[in-house]
């Protein structure tokens, strides 16, 4: 099976960065280099790469989703989570990292963030190394 | 030459569930684990992974994308189908699914979805497997 | 460390044709066959691939991503390119692309465009290539 790293969300839409939890990973696994896949295996949340120093950038993209895609706007699914839905797929269910010396190579600004568009719940992200 | 499905697609802009084909193709590749990959080779298509029970989700999907970007909508590119190239950036044209002993490794709710934002068309999908 | 690559782009907004790039760090690299993942190590600028042909497809990308994600619309991040951090997670940051006979197994169309959302800059991008 591969690698599967348990997470909680705070609020119906949160991002929640995930990358110690994902570099915890990469060293437990003993991986020197090659690619590291975070895969989301949700369908109303996401993953995406931005910057984690200043968290008005991710309460920025939490809006302008909202803006671009709210909820309850008159959908065809009736879950009262279309909105999730439609998120998940604009950002996209996984994120490909490279991995050098036993590190996660991401830019200076870079953290990877678990994207949550139907919370809070309990959730799962797997991270898979390839040479 | 990598693995290469072929589909049809039934209207201008669809979106086809792909998935039993694709594991056709990690099946007969007899590949037991790793990761899939699954690329789109044109620029007015894209490939994105969401809830396959309800045919509702797609629907939104592909309503909330026409809403955004509507088609004739005073775009520069004079083909008619600058809505659909944009719409292929915006979903992606390639995602990435782990393997594990022969079957690809989704969410209970994931299927993998075939978008077609220019159709209908015969188009073709690329599937590459690395260990 | 993983093959870099540096440009410079051209205006706050803009999509470079960085193919050829690419395909000069496969073939120096001498991979035969795998995958190619091509990663943005920045926050506010991405990767896409699409039509490089007619260059008004690009220009309809960039003109619609500034029309559902305009700069300085009341964002709470202060440094004045929000948008551009948006931007950079609707399109993503990488890209995977098959190899095959030491090329690049792109469509007909296809091209891949390194998408600066803040700039002029000097940028990086990284290639990985994979068995």
């Amino acid at each position: 099976m591969p690698i599967s790293i348990s997470l909680k969300t705070g609020s119906r839409v949160d991002m929640v960065d995930i990358t110690s939890l994902v570099q915890k990973e990469v060293s437990k696994a003993g991986a020197e280099e090659g690619m590291c896949f975070v895969y989301v295996p949700h369908t109303t949340a996401g993953v995406t790469i931005n910057e984690g120093a200043d968290p008005a950038v991710c309460e920025d993209i939490i809006a302008k989703l909202k803006e671009l895609v709210p909820p309850n706007a008159g959908y065809r699914h009736m879950e009262g989570n279309a909105d999730s839905h439609i998120k998940a797929s604009l950002i996209g269910n996984s994120v490909s990292v490279i991995v050098e010396k036993g590190r996660l190579v991401l830019g200076t600004w870079q953290k990877i963030f678990f994207c949550e568009f139907d919370g809070p719940r309990s959730r799962r992200v797997y991270v898979n190394l390839v040479k």
